[in-house]
């Protein structure tokens, strides 16, 4: 067991393996990625059986399949690995993590959590406080944490939802722009609400005269919700916030911020301004497993008034009887959707203590100048073209110029497979966006370095870059032969 | 960073710190759980900073923190900690959570863990098999990874909704047992789904004919749902699958079964007998971070067909574009509501692989024998009185005598006010379940001890039994002053 007066004892020979394995992989993968694409990594690494009949003891399990997960992992703390908005976490919130894994507290109710329970307490009110300038209360704001950004922005829509049904039964019509994170509409699904009505992006963020268009289009007597997006997640933008939370006000919607990609400018005094007028959101998604350096997961919904919570409140006599909380136990079921839930707030109380307001703050803004710095080699590389404009918050797209040189379908299809053809060689994990190309008008496929590794610099990927404009053939798509079932999500 | 080559190097004196600070905060902490009751826990540990303006060093933040964590925690790893489906988590299975902290894979795209996706299959494969009793396919069974019981009964709803929704667009009804976990009338809720049909719970397990009265009740046109429960919150008990599956064929009703705690028992030869007739259900819920001894969160749901799960398919173009899915990258996406995915299956493939099938089973076993060790003691304990009839799972409810003395609803308040004391002063974390009382009749309020230990023998609950039967005075509830706002949900 890891818990108890033992549980230490039990624990450092095995983390002692871990931490052998973690180095060995890493050594032996020598790179960003495994390289073989899928079939190779389920050549190399498929055939260990998870369920023997006698197990191997815990000391050879870990070993193998750390060394397993090392040598196969895409490793964002390598510089080379910049696709995704996927963090390396810090060393920090790891072992903080390794705590939580041990004792095993369980956000639920307060007899499985007693002090987990003042440290979330304690770090979503100081979450509440970076998005709203404001001390919890009720009225005033509050946070929970969750499982990221789709559960976050879930309960964006879900409270907005039951607020709606409250006034009158209205029906929730979501307005949110076509650059919003895919979660919006299956949030929309999962909550059985009309699909949302997505507003066209020119150059990438919601514009403000459209979504009152859209609001003075829907039904007579339709609630509504507005969804911005601050840090999209193709092109890290941010939409106008101030305009649309007129824009939602004029026509009494409630908005909703979804800045799991921006929130953390906020711990900035120089970037916060690019985020003006969040605080004016009834709800906002933030998650510090992006810009926040977390191990998965450390989502945060915060709301402007704590009372906007109530539609959570839920009762089972075993975690929260009324009596017992009459007689003091503090009332947890109604922080989340969740049941059982792993402390998150821990690894987040870590590093905020560990780093201050200042350290956070000068990690995000490493990671925006070095996309700054990047886009400007980018510019100098003969080989490679950026998307006409700024960046947006640490994204940087980018395409070779052999792109540029094909028609467009096939420039394309090249883009696509230099992206490919770095990850089956284990050389480079590179994103892919498609938006609009400036002045040459139309939208192309560009590839994406999003820039989360706060110890790099601009130099550290020179060879990145190199690697993009290395020329490729490209691979047109085969026609299609079968059908691609989406479900009702897409 | 806590990855790369030298990922392992910074982590090695931080996770050096965690351990001694566990240890530490173990013994200063000296029982099951802090005494002084929520506002003791929350004086002396409720004044730490967590989001300073300088930031105090990663080693400072660690062992404040993490043995502020430690002594305040309620250790599942104490016998006299037995209140919930709470358990001591397996140090393998917390040291191999490290090491997805450290490399921190996330499983909604291939180029984000490429063996972490390997070993996610084979955790899946493994876990479908063992409910199922045959490989995996389409058609064949398949598992996905949840965040617990409650996201798996969600996904069990939803996939039944969709179904209806595309044999014609009817209305789903679930039909549950009174005895069901919250988080079904949750599910309904949270899915825009009318409120479950709960049937009456003789016994505390649901009447197969109840059910079949309930379904031919139901709406003419309505597509059906029925959920059991194999191991209640309450009480530990199995509803009779095979009956019920019957009962739900003959309606042409969908079964899900929700076994988040006695799905493991299919681990054992001898126990699993006791889950005959869940491999009839279309999804299975099974918890890993209850009889699994893992970490919260370990949540499994098991469907009959993989192409049930087609609902779930999802398209982003940044995460699993058409010409990637074509070009051979796994599509991800469809595998969980969720987005960004912590690699819960790593420590799971951990912990089977170091155990094996044998050793998984012997833990099991121990839990239910410990159980039945348990009642035999209470039943000679002056002082105690045991629910009549057999125990459940690994579940035991009992009384103080003292409270069969008084009229039932001052008796009933002793026994949470027995509960409350222990907590208040530190000494045990004791359930309380709301139950019949067999012949004598009525539902009584009763502690509850669940054994999650695997450790523990019955000599180790000695003296939690007798600080349950120690005197005490019931306070009674004082009357209702404000109304309680359940939301929709209760």
């Amino acid at each position: 067991m890891a818990g108890g007066v033992h549980g230490a004892d039990a624990l450092a020979p095995l983390t002692a393996v871990v931490l052998d394995a973690l180095r060995a992989g890493a050594v032996r993968r020598g790179g960003p990625l495994p390289g073989g694409g899928p079939e190779g990594v389920e050549e190399r690494f498929g055939a260990l059986e998870v369920l023997p009949r006698h197990g191997v003891g815990a000391e050879t399990a870990l070993r193998e399949l750390v060394e397993l997960v090392a040598e196969g992992a895409a490793d964002p703390a390598d510089p080379a690995c910049a696709a995704h908005l996927h963090c390396p976490p810090l060393a920090v919130a790891a072992a903080a993590d390794l705590a939580a894994s041990a004792l095993n507290p369980s956000m639920d109710s307060w007899d499985q959590a007693p002090a987990a329970t003042t440290v979330e307490r304690a770090v979503t009110a100081e979450l509440a406080r970076l998005v709203y300038r404001r001390g919890p209360g009720s009225p005033g704001p509050d946070a929970l944490i969750t499982s990221g950004g789709t559960e976050s922005n879930l309960l964006g829509l879900l409270l907005a939802r039951e607020e709606a049904r409250a006034a009158g039964g209205r029906t929730l019509r979501v307005v949110c722009g076509a650059t919003a994170h895919h979660s919006v509409r299956r949030a929309a699904w999962l909550l059985g609400l009309p699909e949302p009505v997505a507003v066209e992006c020119p150059g990438g963020r919601l514009d403000p005269e459209a979504v009152r268009g859209a609001l003075a289009a829907l039904p007579a007597g339709a609630a509504a919700l507005v969804v911005a997006t601050a840090g999209t997640t193709d092109e890290g933008l941010i939409d106008p916030l101030p305009a649309l939370a007129d824009a939602a006000a004029a026509h009494r919607a409630r908005l909703h911020v979804d800045a799991a990609y921006g929130g953390p400018l906020l711990f900035s005094e120089r970037l916060a301004p690019r985020l003006a007028g969040v605080e004016r959101a009834d709800s906002v998604t933030c998650d510090l497993h992006k810009l926040g350096w977390q191990p998965v997961a450390a989502g945060v919904l915060a709301v402007a008034d704590a009372r906007y919570l109530a539609p959570l409140r839920l009762t089972a006599d075993y975690l929260n009887a009324d009596d017992d909380t009459e007689a003091g136990l503090p009332d947890l079921l109604g922080r989340s959707l969740r049941t059982s839930r792993r402390p998150d707030a821990l690894k987040i109380a870590a590093t905020l203590r560990a780093l201050g307001r200042d350290g956070m703050a000068a990690l995000v803004e490493r990671c925006v100048a070095t996309a700054e710095e990047l886009a400007a080699r980018i510019d100098a590389h003969p080989g490679l073209r950026r998307r006409p404009g700024g960046t947006g918050i640490s994204t940087v797209l980018f395409r070779p110029t052999a792109a540029d040189r094909l028609p467009p379908e096939q420039g394309d299809a090249l883009v696509a497979e230099v992206r490919r053809r770095l990850l089956q060689e284990g050389r480079a994990v590179l994103g892919r966006a498609r938006a609009e190309d400036g002045e040459r008008g139309g939208a192309r496929l560009w590839l994406k370095a999003t820039l989360l590794h706060p110890h790099t610099r601009a130099a550290d990927f020179a060879g990145l870059l190199d690697l993009a404009a290395e020329p490729v053939t490209p691979v047109l798509p085969a026609p299609r032969t079968t059908a691609r079932t989406d479900g009702g999500t897409v």
